[in-house]
């Protein structure tokens, strides 16, 4: 009954068309350094970004939302007590959210913050090789990943050269994407924004992963083609979000 | 005596002309999400901007500049304690300020902050539509806006596909603009910033609203007409606004 | 045996290169308006920020860190404490760091605090004229300027129309960049977490010092060729630090 990866594609294009349609609300406690450009994301394909991190006004925000980001780039103490205000209020509302569990290689504190934010049950964690690594002890490789997926009850979406997306039963690999990607500060965290766009108009969680990852690489690889460097590439990628299509996503994804 | 909307075009030419020749220092207490593109919006037309929150740092910076912004989005604590600060250092230096109460229709603590502080008698309030119908408790239309302006003493810059600009007896709209200036993060934030800017140049309050909101469109028809999405809007604008004139201006203006 | 000025441009095509295939992390307490394009400038050049200012963060950010930049722009409580963290982790590392005192010149109190951290020994500190001149309570002249640096056993780099880079002993002056610098947000800011990769990779503070600068002046002069204003400014510079190459700093170096 469940969608598999070859379906992934039709399905992505289903859910950007959703995005377009449905405007969903995603707020986002995120680091300052991705604040700009993780909006620009979510306004590129059709979602309305909100960034407070103030604790009396993430209530309000959060009863209007459909989805939550929880980054922990630059996760200070006002950050801190923001996430909980705000999972808090994913509980109540039943909303679906998604850790980013940024540079926990770097960093003991941030690395146990992120091992009691899983305990809150995210429905995905958005992360790459280096965090994948340090989070779950063990190799970044499928059978590794998809038993931590399965006996934590997430998802796992793996970015890297090729995109690994597993519940633990099914599993997906994007081969789309560009190296720029890595020279723009934040495009990770944004790229995490967009799976929360993604889960506030598709509940599989998934197939919501797999469709932002997938919508993010197919952009990033037009937006390669244009761009003469890091600088080119930041703008070209929110263009080609923007005007990305059905066909264009379809004709360009590379999902196994 | 007062200047009436035929005369809009040619006032704002005089104060852009203004802006680049003096250069005028604007305090802003913004969202961390807007700051840079509101720091690079006032450096294209020639103004200086300044952003510290740090409360014991803004009296020094607020001795020196000429017009303060407040603007709502990310009002966390630290912004709270920096708003309350800069307000007594514009009271005391008698420097204009324009609030942009941004998103009070999401939070109902943040919309309590906006009421209080129109109390503090900001010059100018800019904001949206969603935001006027929460603030005024009315509808946003011509004379229920100018109603509210008159009772509050305030300029209201009300922003859309059409700008409103009234201060209860007189009343501006402005036809300039895209579509594409909703796509890009903090736009109608930097366009306070830029209300604020011209503020400092022009003690009418209406013709220094007026003057941004048409300075802003008309920049914004420009960059759209160069542009092929958000991304590189948020560029075009920048350049537009830097390479703006008089005769530009007074040509693709659309006021009445 | 030092290094002179005559052999700056080779000694900043060696650094570069060596950026580019040791990619030195350097952390950054930097301000919030800079954050973004500190963040894309280090990336462009091949080094790895890190832009944390939670307290209990910092010390394992600054154990896998090669350099620290200091910069004083919105220096808030939380900056300021992560500050205190940083610089004792640097001494503890003995990890290089620079001082940006940005605009010491408009607030009493930040310049008290840059007097402060200039007793704690950072080996460059880059600033412009106005606050070149409030720092040292002399005029911007070379004389002046080395005799400072030389009391502080600092390297000054001084930017401006020409750039001065000075430890006492030796002075460089570089006449590359582009009016179009000073008007986008934060490239100062950038350019001094731009030394602070360079002190990563080269022991020499002042030769480091200079061939930030340069290599900053080089992209903007490449950069300025092909922008039309301060948007696509900001976007070409990150691309030219990108495509940047021995021949073209080599060739483009104006330098005494």
């Amino acid at each position: 009954m469940h969608a598999t990866a070859k379906e992934l594609p039709i399905i992505a294009a289903d859910i950007l068309a959703r995005l377009r349609a449905q405007s969903p609300r995603v707020h986002c406690i995120t680091n300052s350094v991705a604040q700009t450009l993780t909006a620009n994301t979510l306004l590129a394909v059709g979602a309305v970004p909100s960034m407070t991190i103030a604790p009396e006004e993430i209530g309000g925000f959060m009863q209007r939302a459909n989805a939550l980001l929880v980054n922990l780039g630059t996760f200070d103490a006002e950050r801190q007590d923001a996430t909980e205000v705000a999972i808090e209020a994913a509980e109540e509302f039943n909303l679906p959210w998604v850790l980013d569990p940024v540079l926990i290689d770097r960093s003991a504190v941030r690395f146990m913050n992120a091992k009691k934010l899983i305990e809150r049950a995210p429905r995905v964690v958005r992360l790459n090789r280096a965090e994948l690594v340090v989070l779950t002890g063990a190799k970044a490789e499928a059978g590794a990943v998809a038993a931590y997926a399965s006996a934590q009850r997430i998802v796992i979406g793996l970015t890297g050269p090729t995109d690994l997306v597993t519940d633990g039963a099914r599993l997906a690999t994007i081969a789309n994407g560009d190296p720029l990607m890595a020279k723009v500060t934040a495009l990770g965290c944004a790229e995490s924004a967009l799976v929360a766009a993604c889960l506030a108009v598709e509940r599989d969680a998934w197939c919501a992963s797999a469709a932002a990852l997938l919508i993010m690489g197919v952009a990033g690889e037009l937006a390669a083609k244009r761009a003469r460097g890091p600088g080119s590439f930041a703008v070209e990628i929110l263009d080609a979000l923007y005007a990305l299509d059905r066909d264009m996503l379809v004709a360009h994804a590379k999902v196994s």
